[in-house]
């Protein structure tokens, strides 16, 4: 592990500055968790053991269709990304695995099985793109691509998520995630049924092509790009792909992917029941896709869904496996630190589920007692977990305070020297 | 027929004073459309073969959780309602049939049978209700019905849904309705997962009850009477209701059940690909459930569902035979004038569809012609359609103008002299 | 003081019980807040002086236009309410004061005021009602109250608002809420501009009665029970109201009143810059006007808030006195309870906004460090501070565990004895 | 005007086709609001009266955050453009003139003002851009611009604006619009309240500068490019803004910057209510600022904004002077078609407000006859006053059917032949 990107020395340092403080903490925190019965070493393993996927596509500063006000030091490739995911891995042993965006991330498999083995860093899911058109391109994807009207740019489309698999597979990543820009911007611009139809009957290609210990998501969205209709809009219809597909075939939840008003933890619930919870593509949003930093702007809502997680661990339900995903733009933020932050938010959504007593909860709600159920979860929120999660990422090797650490270690400022400004990305679109 | 309410003379006169404008009219729409190769007797004759069913509880004034207004001539149990409903039907030609909610509908099957005959009106589905307790009930609904924790609880919902079911069968309906107010106000009051279990299994016991010539509609809202979670949110865990039941459970789609900005047209493609839509309760809304008049604030978006519904019978799907039934809440109308614009407004939006040149729209869609296939849609929505309404009318022995006909007719008046006012506007329950 | 409701030793026993277990934690908490700087004696302090007014009508068991479900021991009148309350304010401590509701609470001013000395209760703002229509009244408001197109009937709404000022006067309120149901159900029913016209017309006639120590406040609501439109519709609106009238004149916000997405905390920045903030409805509220239990859905939303109003504290506002009152509707709790609940909510969100540390945000906004300031607030909010308010309660006389004890003195089950049950469950009206 | 872009032999083949059955359809409209008492004639003149100015964005192909996918014949830069607005305005004749966006449209006044001449083109609204970096732009507007904590980068802010307004006055434009993406992406990153205050001072800056015979409107939009918060993010923080910088500012309201369920018409009738409405961005929305063809998606909504308007017109307002311009973002069609078909929709809801019964409906507004009212605003609207707008355009000089003119014409095809494909334009952030 000698090529990890910040010395272990800046880590050292900053442990120790902190440590005195955290042992208190921590040690303050375990008293009062064994006064209702919780070993605070049983959680603090628990969330060592819990880890998410950092996005690829993440590290580079996000934007908008009016703008994109790049940070220094961009990563340039797929190298570069991965460099900068090992920095939010070592600092938060949360992150051990990348999830790639093709053709984004495109490279020789050897090369970058090579680069994650030298980072400790592991492989994800796989990301295909038919939302945008790469260079020489032979079919457009402007009016749609798995649902295309044409066959040869659907093939097009499938072939490329066999591409995309292939690649996967030579990495050792175990998934492939769908998601799809198709649909439509005026009613009658495309005949829904038909759409949905060829939509199924090239997934069924890509299905087919799976590898057996592999899963297929795919990904739910109201809206955007496609601004009247959009052929994967929501649960009920991701949930009819992955029946149809089989049982390879799963849903991908992205919290930012819902109608307003939306009560994500029940479709959570529902698609657990069913069999049918791929993953998360954890962020958060105020208003649409919104990608903001997960549990910045509705922290209750994410401890909810992971409310749901843990209760259904809880129930012993048979094959419950779903993958963490970080799924998140950063527009004012250094890419870096936020993804740091919202692992670490995640985790903390985690740990504050385990909290719950879920016997006297169950209690509860058959006494149909709302206020004293409602107050068990609240009681669980309201701890403060973080020495928990401090602890968790110091016995791992990570930092006790990860962003303060990250600053310390002056890595932003040596990589904006190595790579160059991008000249001239702003869009402008509007 | 010498029950009906309205005297034919007023029909008579009525239509003999707009005759002449009504015939001009219906001349220049059937060159124009000719024009286009439509022969306006064919749409004129599918149109006067459309029918939507009237709720029983729709002729009574609605009302909120604030405030009930009560108007004069307020029907005083289902007999009176039936009245009502028969004037709607004779004005317009386009309401054969009376859906009925128990117990508010509760009478001697013999008595609804004879009375509907009568009045020229038959029955379609029966409409349960475990959303509020009725006197003397032994187990109360405060906490859920058909998923509430306790088992007798449960039973007693199941009973009552078997009760309307035989009450149903008895007179001359084929499905079942059911829409529940289970659901919770606070995080943790219920477990999602063991709520639905109850839900099911529940829904089973009623589904084994049905006769084979019936069919079952679960209805989704997706918030309203409980404020946190509703058991059946959307019509995602709809369909997944109707396809754990069987083959003659079906989703019924209320077009104000859904979270703000949703793509209902959608959904309606979506459920009759899967084989899955059962039928409708029109209305519109702006905000929630709010049970405007059909067409009032969106007419667009309501011939845009009807398009879903013409499309599918041009495609020749197998088995589509959606119920038609309004479900509206009239609280500053008479709810008879309500009834009677609704009514129409459907109608308008199934001929509107009828006009969408299908051909040609489909040639627009393969060319990628988004602007060219949504104007193919408009122009046939421009179109405007109330003499080929009013034609259809005319010719079953209803009125070119219903409206007016009915005012003209005293109904009101007369209705108010015979029925008293009901003391305590508080109430407001619709 | 004799008149509590809760025996005193009741109180006493159980926090005999919870004592030792609250020294531990409340000592823990401010060795940790000392390592801040922060006192937690300033910090209790303040708590302690925070008081929120519980609403009269809130005592009694909610509804929905679909149903109420009552509870054991309703109150039956303003004298029961005013004991009810009595009980949360003597284990809070948090609620010294009831905002009335006319006429639902129309008594003798002397014996109000005498109840309420008893009690230790004071009154807050005075709340009109024309939403509804008292028996025997001459005028209805189902088209309208302070908007109606009839002066008659606009003239009676304005009365009875002078009423309520009369009233409230006398009893020693100084405010006056002013909510009206006025709006339509349909395109066109009202002309927008008469109507806010005539509204205004009546307002400033309000206004004139208003005594010079009174303040008025108004109330927005997006929609219900107006379903197309509502005159008073939102904060743009209330906001033109406030400064049409005078200096006396204000915004009051109501939590769950706005559109879906908005941004509430900006609302309450903007009124308070423009120096028309009159106070709050507190509630929570996940679909549209739900009045559940404040912070029990989205508790970050209701921290951030009261971080408007720190700051606005913090900037030495001139002039900012925002009234604070609690507004929900309780359909499954015991409503004392969630009142209760409810008042330690809002507390918890103010002692969480008063721990923000201004001058490191401040710093961080200045450099735009946008992630190291939302952590700053994010620091505050995770900081579980119900130590400080139990010490709050504890100290001024009430509960360390107020719901516990309200269980354990039997409160509901004496009531229940006293007050027969209301028949007839229809009402819901809240 | 010999540099017309379109033959007038083009158009006078194409009108010369369509020629009687439009003759036949203006005839049978005629016939049929003479009925009603109404002089088609008079419409037709309103309507050919009736002008929007054009985008020069609009004209180019719009794109997503996700990607841009850009048709043949793009242009290059204002020139270009302007050379499509021509087309447009040729074949409309209801968009004479055009607003620009600087930097992207800067050139030299006296060519902008000779190129406009040669086409027949004015000038509409300046538009500012400071929410993108132009190139070698000394402070970034990463983090803000008007409202920026730093003075420079506000100064730069201000002075750009002083620019738009130089050059616009060159030109003939009488009007700037200020949209700004400044807000923020977390809770916390900004504070509110001094935000607010850095941009009306910047704003004031700005309309010291105005000419007297200008004025400056400012838009608002609840979200996007920032995600948690916007400065200008409804009417009510508009209005604020249009009152406290005087009475040459005022209000422009897009229609799809509103919350979802937003009644827009009535804030329409608040603004004129209060002298503040400025003018309108003209486009349509399902879900949030989705740009879409005006009328496309929700067609009565647009009407019932025109039925303010003329409403406005029809009680006299003082002042009323609404600017109307277009602002849509075309993905999936041509530009140019997509904007005359958005100018034709836009007429077509002005002529049908135009239709409507106003003393009839003032009368069933006093009665509270809401069902007739509605019904008056619908029967106006049901009306199909395509044969009106034919009828203004082909007077003017324009096309029976200008799409199909258009096409036609062959003009886009003529483009792509001059106009070099831009490589690489895709923008694929996510």
């Amino acid at each position: 592990m000698t090529n990890l990107k910040i010395a272990a020395d800046v880590i050292a340092d900053q442990n120790d500055k902190r440590s005195s403080a955290h042992k208190a903490d921590f040690a303050a925190l375990g008293e009062k968790l064994a006064r209702s019965n919780i070993d605070i070493e049983a959680i603090t393993a628990k969330v060592a053991d819990f880890f998410v996927a950092v996005p690829s596509w993440g590290v580079g500063t996000g934007g908008t269709r009016f703008a994109r006000f790049p940070g220094p030091g961009e990563p340039r490739h797929i190298f570069d990304k991965l460099d900068d995911c090992s920095v939010i891995q070592q600092l938060t042993r949360a992150t051990p695995t990348v999830s790639l965006h093709i053709p984004w991330d495109k490279a020789d498999p050897k090369e970058l099985k090579a680069k994650g083995d030298a980072l400790g860093l592991g492989f994800d899911a796989m990301n295909s793109n038919t939302f945008s058109d790469a260079p020489d391109q032979a079919h457009s994807y402007k009016y749609g691509s798995l649902s295309h009207v044409d066959a040869a740019t659907r093939a097009q489309a499938v072939e490329h998520n066999l591409e995309c698999i292939e690649l996967g597979n030579a990495i050792g990543a175990r998934a492939l995630t769908v998601w799809i820009g198709d649909g439509s911007n005026f009613p009658g611009q495309s005949n829904f049924t038909r759409q949905f139809e060829r939509y199924l009957d090239s997934m069924r290609n890509i299905y087919k092509a799976l590898p057996d210990d592999w899963r297929l998501f795919s990904e739910h969205k109201m809206y955007e790009p496609a601004f009247y209709s959009t052929v994967v809009q929501d649960w009920g219809t991701n949930y009819m792909i992955a029946q149809t597909l089989g049982e390879k075939a799963f849903c991908l939840v992205d919290l930012g992917h819902h109608a307003p008003n939306t009560n994500i933890e029940m479709i959570v619930a529902r698609l657990i029941q069913f069999g049918k919870l791929g993953g998360f593509h954890f962020n958060d949003s105020k208003y649409g896709d919104d990608d903001l930093d997960a549990g910045s702007v509705e922290p209750y809502r994410l401890f909810l869904v992971f409310n749901e997680l843990v209760d259904a661990e809880h129930r012993g339900v048979k094959g419950f496996n779903p993958a963490h995903m970080i799924d998140q733009s950063h527009n004012v933020t250094d890419p870096i630190e936020s993804l740091i932050a919202s692992a670490n938010e995640i985790r903390r959504a985690y740990a504050q589920a385990l909290l719950v007593d879920r016997l006297r909860l169950e209690g509860f709600q058959n006494e149909n007692d709302a206020l004293m159920a409602t107050e068990t979860l609240k009681h669980a929120y309201r701890t403060d977990v973080e020495p928990i999660l401090a602890e968790a990422r110091q016995r791992a090797g990570g930092a006790i305070d990860p962003i303060a650490t990250y600053r310390a270690s002056g890595y932003r400022t040596r990589v904006a020297a190595e790579r160059p400004a991008i000249k001239g990305s702003s869009g402008g679109i509007v």
